[in-house]
């Protein structure tokens, strides 16, 4: 282990140092990402079709391309102090086990009760519904990272919170569930007898145990229907990415303050919350040309949007009643197979990453399931902390970049987003001890097929 | 919120302002605890009966009443840096919300994998036995936080670790015995086929789901009968408040560059591994007359021992194998009811604390489960983190003194121990959240049995 170095095993911000600000990474953008449609019209959405479904305050967020850093209130500022600054790690152990000349960083977004980076966006969405006035928030939750966060936010707010739980989740996840109705939330399992929609659904498909989808529409309905309340989604969209863009201004501040300047950034993608969030204001200097980064999205080779979707207009939902985003997608009907554990499993992928994706600014790469969980268990002997599985498929792809800098003899500079602990997929953790889980590819056939769906956008 | 106030939500130290050595609480001690006595002579323990079970540095540590201050290795301290300093937390949420004068901070030792403050004592036990050269240890484990923490600390040294868990906690726990599993410990259900003890046990109680004494009878046997291995324990002993000093330390530290002073210093009592830890350097103080602290040790009303037990020698284990401390029990027979939830449920406390509290230092008293869990709600809502069940005892406690000042205007600064998360308690919280937890306070005559049976010793 280096005695001698300056650079502390863990860098903590001051909270005078943490950001006043997001950073809007459109802004920078060229060529910007493109609308969202009417499903109905195919023209793009306007501000007034949007506000039935949420708040104006983040209407105005989602379709500002322009503003480059929007001032995040004190409310929310004083909130982010109850669970950041999050670290910024320098993985000594990591290094030193790998006999690696490469120097990692994780960002490490885990330190809260929701144990993710989702509480960056729901509090913002949950103050933006109470100085709106409103009574409360809805909202689906599958793997119940989200639903989690949006309930701490709505307790401390005093905001009601409706939260429409994939029916498989609420019966495996029960302790999921239970953190949320500690917080006061209502959990409902989708899907449900209280919307219209779910009763049509139980009615043709009676003992179906649900999907992100239907939850989805469950959520819509009941926020549209309830004057008082609208409705809030914890990834994909552009004003989740500016919330989240929070992770990457401390990562930023934090080397900037340490001198230290990254050749890799590495992160996760499912809807691109937290990939976003953490390049965004790398990717803002590499779109302005003021310096240039590898920058890597890593995706679960049973859920490979980037790597293997097509770049076109989708439905976000597998219900197909919400807007169509332009994004690189499997198309709304594919389901991730029944073996995948843990999140990463939206068909399709925030419209800025995968206009960023289509332009060259960024790669994207996948791993399989197995070789993830490996990299989880190595890392967790390691550096201490359990991982979340979907912050292992950064960890994998970290350790490959580490090892190819152990061949070469290159002393790269690595940082990784570690966006949760796993202390509620044990789940999964348990198939993998006892040597029973399972990787799966889709064939080639059935991407095509649930592509062969795909709406028809002129 | 007090926008203008000079302290931060949170103070971490720097890694150079964390402590090089433990706080030897007993050598500030003019009344000395008690020693422990061999329960076949009773006569005191010498370091030669004590090596066969425990590694030889550490039976010097719990023998040392003298040497005030320890230095802790530069491994351990290199550990400790992975996840410490821990946040020593201004609660202004939570004063806003009481509307208190009062100024509140916790100490808040959950961000870890093993979600408590135990991981403090786990890396001290496992790096002696390493540095012993020995291939490993053995514990019990009852709830899993202990057994947890020994996991992660002999996964980073390379030892092997055998946990002896509660059969019950085993089959009703599964996630926290993953955890453990995925740190490469094995995990065992106790009563086992595995030792004399547990053979004998299931022989004569076929079906029993365990006792935490009986766990103890066989992590012991088997540490005792292999070479190479040495038994380690997560409370009550004098080495684990040693290691524990960490915390008050810390605490101290982070006060004093803030110029703040505490009134009060509240922590939940089990055996007294968190209390003892974070009094420590503040009860030396006290006993050496440079200042004044109202100090409470919280414990449930269902295993009172403090409050309810007696003064005297009893053995530290239901099996009667262990040696005979002298301590606060209610009799090593004593068993809490079986609706009461988490942990804290040793029948005893540590010597040195039941000296100090027999000697008048500190205060002892007692909450029912119901409002221990009202009082986690509360706080969960208010402070963002959801509280385990034990450290949910001081932050009862803690309300009430808040309450207190309220009503007599006092400004006092009220510092308590958040030794950990609830993340795998979340049963107890559904019994909670379902409205089925309830309360049970043992009657005189069930405490007057079990101490009745207290062994006698001249």
């Amino acid at each position: 282990m280096n005695q001698e170095t300056k650079i502390p095993y863990k860098i903590y911000l001051t909270e005078e140092e943490m950001p006043k600000a997001w950073y809007n990474l459109r802004a920078d953008m060229k060529v910007k990402p493109a609308p969202l449609l009417n499903p109905g019209t195919g023209k793009p959405l306007t501000a007034e079709e949007l506000s039935p479904i949420f708040c104006e305050e983040l209407v105005k967020q989602e379709l500002d391309n322009d503003t480059k850093f929007i001032e995040i209130p004190t409310e929310i500022r004083d909130f982010y102090k109850m669970f950041r600054p999050s670290p910024l790690v320098r993985a000594y152990c990591l290094e030193e086990k790998l006999n690696t000349p490469a120097k990692i960083y994780y960002k490490f977004e885990g330190n809260n009760t929701s144990g993710s980076h989702k509480l960056n966006s729901a509090i913002a969405q949950a103050y933006y519904a109470k100085k709106q006035g409103l009574k409360g928030v809805t909202t689906e939750t599958g793997a119940g990272q989200w639903g989690t966060a949006l309930s701490m936010a709505c307790a401390y707010l005093g905001l009601d919170c409706k939260v429409y739980m994939v029916k498989v989740s609420y019966e495996q996840k029960p302790f999921r569930r239970e953190v949320m109705r500690t917080y006061g939330a209502s959990v409902v399992p989708s899907p449900s007898e209280t919307t219209e929609v779910g009763r049509k659904i139980l009615a043709e498909h009676p003992g179906t145990t649900g999907s992100l989808g239907c939850a989805i529409s469950e959520a819509v309905e009941v926020a549209t229907k309830n004057p008082g309340y609208r409705y809030v989604l914890g990834s994909v969209l552009n004003q989740v990415l500016l919330h989240q863009s929070v992770i990457g201004l401390e990562t930023k501040i934090a080397m900037d303050k340490y001198g230290i300047k990254p050749d890799i950034i590495i992160g996760c993608a499912g809807g691109g919350s937290n990939l976003g969030g953490l390049i965004g204001p790398f990717m803002g200097e590499k779109l302005r040309g003021e310096a240039d980064y590898r920058i890597i999205a890593v995706e679960p080779a049973s859920c490979p949007s980037f790597t293997r979707g097509t770049f076109a207009y989708d439905f976000c939902d597998t219900g197909m009643i919400c807007p169509l985003a332009k994004m690189y997608t499997l198309g709304s009907s594919f389901i991730p197979s029944a073996n995948h554990a843990g999140g990463l499993r939206f068909h399709g992928m925030s419209s800025t990453l995968s206009q960023l994706y289509h332009d060259g600014y960024m790669e994207a790469t996948s791993v399989e399931q197995t070789e993830v969980f490996k990299a989880a268990e190595f890392f967790a002997r390691t550096e201490g902390i359990l991982p979340a599985p979907e912050s292992s498929h950064a960890i994998c792809q970290a350790l490959k970049e580490a090892e190819k800098c152990k061949e070469t003899g290159e002393e790269k500079t690595i940082v990784f987003g570690l966006t949760g602990t796993g202390y509620f997929d044990l789940v999964a953790y348990q198939k993998y001890n006892d040597g029973e889980m399972t990787d799966y590819i889709p064939t080639d056939e059935e991407i095509a097929q649930s592509i062969a769906k795909l709406p028809h956008v002129e």
